[in-house]
């Protein structure tokens, strides 16, 4: 079973910032540092989405990248991209916006779909800056 | 006349939104499109920063290159950094947060202190994404 | 005079041989080596479009990225992107497919629309691997 | 038990097209898109090829990586750089050529030789752009 | 459980040569080639150290990055930047300095204070060059 | 007249250190910091070399990339690469190892082999880091 992984990566720039509601500026400001600037900062933020199958003997595909970007871009891009990740984005809503937290939540958004399309999501990977990304299996632990 | 170029590299990440307060949210969204979102979006910005010079006998330095970092730093990072580039810098006070004129304001902060430190400033680069940036000459043309 | 430069970044994908119709396989293969494999071989192109001018009073822009985007995309990319650049695109026909020869070719294109849409053309990189790359002015020597 | 990754990069431009031949030029057009041109396009492949182990105590090594260099340059990037997967690789004869489908068939061109230098083949990633590229692990399943 | 992996870059820019005191110049140059230059060489290192855990409720965070880039910066980054890891680093001391090497002392250093600081380290990846990288999984062997 | 800039990119992996024989340790800490450890550190240098000239009716060509690849892998990476840039240079010896003072001499190495294989050198990048680098045009001064 010769299973491939494929990944498409996606881009969107956004606002957002550390910050508890509940908790004083100041609290908010030892906990998130600079991240919890009350007039907000942002990111170019970089995602890739990897689906895993066996190729198809007709295509050669284990999905169809047009098909996978299409869900990105309807699912992640849209709602995110030039966004305030705190106000602007429905499935974020109430959310403490962490890049752990965040990539939690586009799991769930383009699972679904992806798996309607005929493919099996299993990893995204998150990227705020070049230096700080997260990773995420759908709470597996492959180590 | 052995003139050689140095640049330092350095980042920040910060929020904004392309808007004028004279205008109606649908004819800045006609003008601006995305970048209008009225809850900002954000960036990782990069900026390089070009002095020129006759390398030190003493030192074969240009101009050391922890100066030069330090003077960023003071004057662009740290003002930028985690901020958000229309409410939180005084230096971009009631500017447009074009890159265009972000990079003509960051010239007229550094180019003083960096000639205080013996170095001519030259070019500066903003990069708003790897697909968008804006050169700068302090106004010269070359080319 | 606060002239500013502003870049737009764009990829095609193409193939193309380095190869005259009116030399042998084995003197195409002399002078231009693996590059004139007879059925040909193919690159990542990465092109950069660099504008000039006064950032606008009105906008904060030099020229409206989107304008200038739509321009590339117009002119370059969908007549080169997944094509074969020696059989596939009018503006190329019958050039030798080296990367110097196509970047005068796309200036050629793309400064009239540039000029129409308010801006004035003064650079093109093109990229055909990390490793190798043209710069044209026009026919302008700034160095 | 220290098992060690070590991966080695190397790149390749080559020619290819999306197309079965037991299909009409609609037919492809309908499935593989822009990938279907007749003439061709290209890519800058890169690859990267992990192999795993102990690190020997008397040279610190997994493997020599000139050893893995000389595997990989001998196997895969002689047979495809500057050439057309579809007509010119004798081990891509008759395949769709997808990534998935070539990374599989570069996976059985070297694990044998890399075994036989003392390594374990256990990774290859094979990038068409920075966009999009595969993972294989042999038909492993990692995540 | 869902288990998030986040990861923090870091640098450093050290001098080293791959070197047996117990071998003749002429055998260590047999196995090591250009890398056992006498006078040593060097390269910017690039590495990239991954935690994992559950998010926190409160924060959002599986560990603070700041925290984490701490750790780095005090058991790594100092006593590697700008130094020579044959001879300068206590914790690498009669070791061949070997990427593979190198990464599983760097493990030994920072398992502990991750701890800790209430994170599980579980991968680091040190880069030599963009060509030629080592992951070490503690030991383990996800794929 | 089109004339046209041509580059080729190259690396070398080299250890140095700023320091001055005629100064203390002391002395050297005060002045180069970090980069005067007595026992050397190390980068992996980067050095675009770009070319002048009209394209070859004949060819397309501005110079031929194989040889201007040759004549740097001859000039310069072989001589620096995993070396020690203060010991092991002819070109270099008794210079300052300042990224300025080594982009000069690598000109006055190539200049000369360039122009008899037919090309005009006007522009040599060399970066240490990604934050850092210089460049030189021959000592002119484009801006």
């Amino acid at each position: 079973m010769k299973t491939v992984y494929i990944t498409r990566r996606e881009h969107f720039n956004a606002a957002h910032k550390l910050w508890r509601e509940d908790w004083s500026e100041e609290k908010n400001y030892d906990v998130f540092g600079k991240c919890s600037n009350k007039n907000w900062h942002g990111h170019n933020y970089t995602i890739f989405v990897t689906v895993k199958g066996l190729p198809s003997v007709e295509t050669g595909f284990v999905i169809d990248l047009k098909d996978l970007s299409t869900i990105i871009k309807e699912r992640v891009i849209e709602p995110l991209d030039h966004k305030n990740l705190n106000l602007d984005v429905p499935f974020l809503s109430g959310l403490l916006a962490s890049t752990e937290n965040i990539v939690i939540k586009i799991w769930e958004e383009i699972e679904g779909p992806i798996q309607e399309a005929g493919g099996k999501l299993c990893h995204i990977r998150l990227e705020e800056t070049e230096n700080n990304y997260v990773d995420y299996y759908g709470g597996n632990e492959p180590f």
